[in-house]
């Protein structure tokens, strides 16, 4: 009772979002057991919830990296400095970050080896002994690992020092395969970024400031948080042949000249899950798109103690459970406390089932997305889950989208930029003359940062927001994560 | 036409296994692609081929794991140098072999972090946070990450400084349930091994010596390589309540008292892979287990020149590809070249099918795995594949067995223990006092070590093979990798 009790504390001791935003993500976090904090600063552990969710993530994510072609491989975890030192903008962009390996047992190293932030050199490294003509061309290689960079301040999902992600790498006879690439893989993180999480995403280009170390062009999906601010969700990178050069990478191509090839790289993280948490969390916790939901149906007996009432939830659960990821809770806990604790935890349909449901054969569905709550016949179990599940994407989908679109502005100078910066938390869309100058002065009198020049433009005016010079692009700008 | 007769010199170059065991091995992982070395020394590169091996042996064992109840987590790969010194055996089990961090970016780090060795320290870390009362027992966690274990000799695949694997960390209320947990996945290792690896296994206990740092038990499975060393296989250790002690973790059981908890760990890598490499290969290269091929069966089409060929060969590609891992060649390169190197990446199955078997509606299935050539009727592909490439499983699994067993020597005393030693590669079955003297005495005088004490034990004399006292228990004795 006492336990039961706690939890049921637990349960409500989620901080409201308007309250305190960064406090309701915390909450929610650690009460879904998603994650729990380790003794290893900024470092998180992320616990069985958590860590089926991601699960879910690679599981479809693969599969999409798989049927485009690409191939799962392994590169240590470890970066010789020299290696890293190979491309100069990569090394400036990184060094400050990384950790490093002096010692190996009780010997010292003779050269100092980082844990990898990022594996380009370590693919530049490989690449350079299997590719010597143009039928070794292109190698469309990803992998599944975590890396390491030594962030100041972390927050769990969103800035850790340690973090589980995919980096896919790739390298081509020519820059026009390679850039096409580039966009291949930006658009299937937006497919499955709006598909599979039901997230809508900005899908363009960084400007020069916020380009990766080392890359040509970086592209990038841009979604809007609850509280306005924006989570860059995934990022895809051009190279050109500066690696190869930098690295000695080159083939024969068909008229036996020696060429350097061109690459990519691209990459998503489990910041997705702090993606997913706040774009559909609400105050009761999680909401969770169900193609990545641990749980996607939850069924509740109601007065068990009421003969055959556990007999037939337990007979719903074995049919539904071939159908979706189900789970049944014959807890002792009440109806209420189970409710409760599954909307903690985000499942996207609860199956009520009670005595007089089992008299009239039907059952009731609610849906975690808009509490909306569905009478079902037992006979259309098989027929109506699937269409609920879908019908949960498409209203978190379109929740979304609408808020974010009501969270977008648009300014046409400075005065208006950083009023709409102060005062409404969201997307500012407004021309931009191209000058990194104007955007570390938006980044100082207004705090935004430049999150892309969407591959969908639009042209609001002529002039630049914020020198009034002549404008080139349509930026989007915010507060990021 | 240069590049054709470079890879069919590659095919031939494989050195056989009887002129040097350990030259064929390297060359088979080289030139198979499964792996690449790295510029990180002792650390490898898994290359596709490799990997999707490795996807398939996690696939089968994951769905194992979560079959029993175990769920996945991820837990940092630092450990505090304070944390992994909290339980005193283990400390000095694996201090003198970790990856020492020391810098994070510029800054000297205040405690230095190992990367991990192997994660107990950081699992009783979390299950301190985590368990309060009997409710909360037993946790059944596994993760798969890669692991860094500071080595002198690399080799790949079976010993390298970093190398991916599972370890699986659970904690129970009572010593019963955890004794019985690491026999379960003892077991669960073993049935892995024979059904998926094709690989026979000795079950056993380790001796004291040979147990894991901080275990109270360690079971193995041995498996006998081709060239009769002893390869362990996967270990699942009993902690009692050890680290519990050492960590402070209690919990609250029925009666309302504070109690410690019992533990096991369990783990198996990519040393698996190795493991496939040496039961089964020969020297036109590797040969693959069935369920672990990444190509089950590779259609190659004969006289392509002919009309109707290639589409005939494609069609049927089309239909296998349905059920079971199919690839089809229709490179250039002769049928001599293509079987070679498909030989050489250990196929289980080759389809081919010329123009006259089109004008007979069948074809010819050859196995990989002693030579064997099947017509088969094209109407019976759906029935007939399945059943070859079972016939493969059984074909490997039977070859291995009677190997070993054909290895697996007697000696009862010590003149004829350090003979066999000496003469005959292989197990040696032989009684033991249970003094740690006697086995350092045959490590120095025949050069072997205790891999396990069986499960399935014989009494083969009353006295110990060693010092002549009474025996305890009957010991397998090898040459170990």
């Amino acid at each position: 009772m006492v336990i039961k009790m706690a939890k049921e504390k637990l349960v409500k001791e989620i901080t409201s979002m308007d309250e305190d935003f960064a406090k309701w993500y915390t909450d929610v976090v650690s009460k879904a057991e998603l994650m729990d904090y380790s003794s290893v600063k900024g470092c998180m552990i992320i616990r069985p919830y958590g860590y089926a969710i991601w699960e879910n993530i690679q599981k479809i994510m693969d599969g999409m990296f798989k049927e485009t072609g690409h191939e799962n491989v392994y590169m240590p975890m470890f970066i010789p400095e020299g290696l890293l030192q190979k491309e100069k903008d990569h090394v400036e962009g990184f060094a400050p970050e990384v950790a490093w390996v002096t010692h190996g047992g009780n010997e010292k190293l003779e050269e100092r080896l980082c844990v990898r932030p990022t594996s380009e050199t370590l693919f530049c490294d490989h690449y350079k002994n299997v590719i010597e003509s143009y039928r070794d061309l292109p190698k469309l290689y990803n992998q599944w690992c975590s890396v390491v960079r030594w962030e100041k301040t972390t927050r769990p999902f969103l800035r850790s020092r340690e973090f589980l992600w995919q980096e896919g790498h790739t390298i081509h006879a020519t820059a026009e395969e390679a850039q096409a690439e580039t966009i291949k893989m930006l658009n299937i993180y937006a497919e499955f970024a709006e598909k599979y999480l039901a997230m809508p995403v900005i899908k363009g280009i960084k400007t020069e400031k916020e380009r990766f170390a080392g890359a040509e062009s970086t592209y990038t999906i841009e979604a809007l948080m609850h509280d306005g601010k924006a989570l860059q969700s995934g990022t895809s990178h051009y190279f050109g042949d500066g690696f190869a050069k930098a690295f000695g990478i080159q083939y024969t191509d068909k008229d036996n000249k020696l060429v350097h090839p061109f690459q990519t790289s691209w990459g998503t993280t489990t910041r997705l899950i702090g993606a997913v948490i706040m774009t559909h969390g609400d105050d009761s916790g999680l909401v969770l798109p169900p193609a990545i939901a641990p749980i996607q149906l939850v069924v509740i007996p109601i007065a068990t103690h009421k003969p055959g009432v556990t007999e037939k939830a337990t007979e719903i659960y074995n049919r539904v459970n071939k159908i979706c990821r189900a789970k049944i809770d014959l807890g002792e806990q009440s109806p209420g406390w189970k409710f409760a604790e599954y909307e903690m935890k985000g499942v996207p349909l609860r199956l009520e089932i009670g005595p007089r449901d089992i008299e009239n054969n039907c059952c009731v569905i609610a849906r975690r997305d808009n509490g909306e709550k569905i009478t079902v016949s037992l006979n259309d179990l098989e027929t109506k889950i699937p269409e609920l599940l879908q019908a949960v994407r498409d209203g978190l989908f379109e929740k979304a989208a609408n808020r974010r679109d009501s969270m977008t502005y648009t300014a046409k100078n400075l005065d208006e930029i950083i009023d709409i910066a102060n005062n409404k938390p969201g997307f500012i869309k407004a021309m931009w003359c191209g000058e990194r100058e104007c955007e570390d002065m938006l980044k100082e009198k207004a705090g935004i940062t430049s999150r892309c020049i969407p591959l969908q433009t639009e042209e609001l005016t002529d002039t630049c927001v914020c020198c009034g010079k002549k404008a080139k692009h349509m930026l989007y700008w915010g507060k990021a994560y």
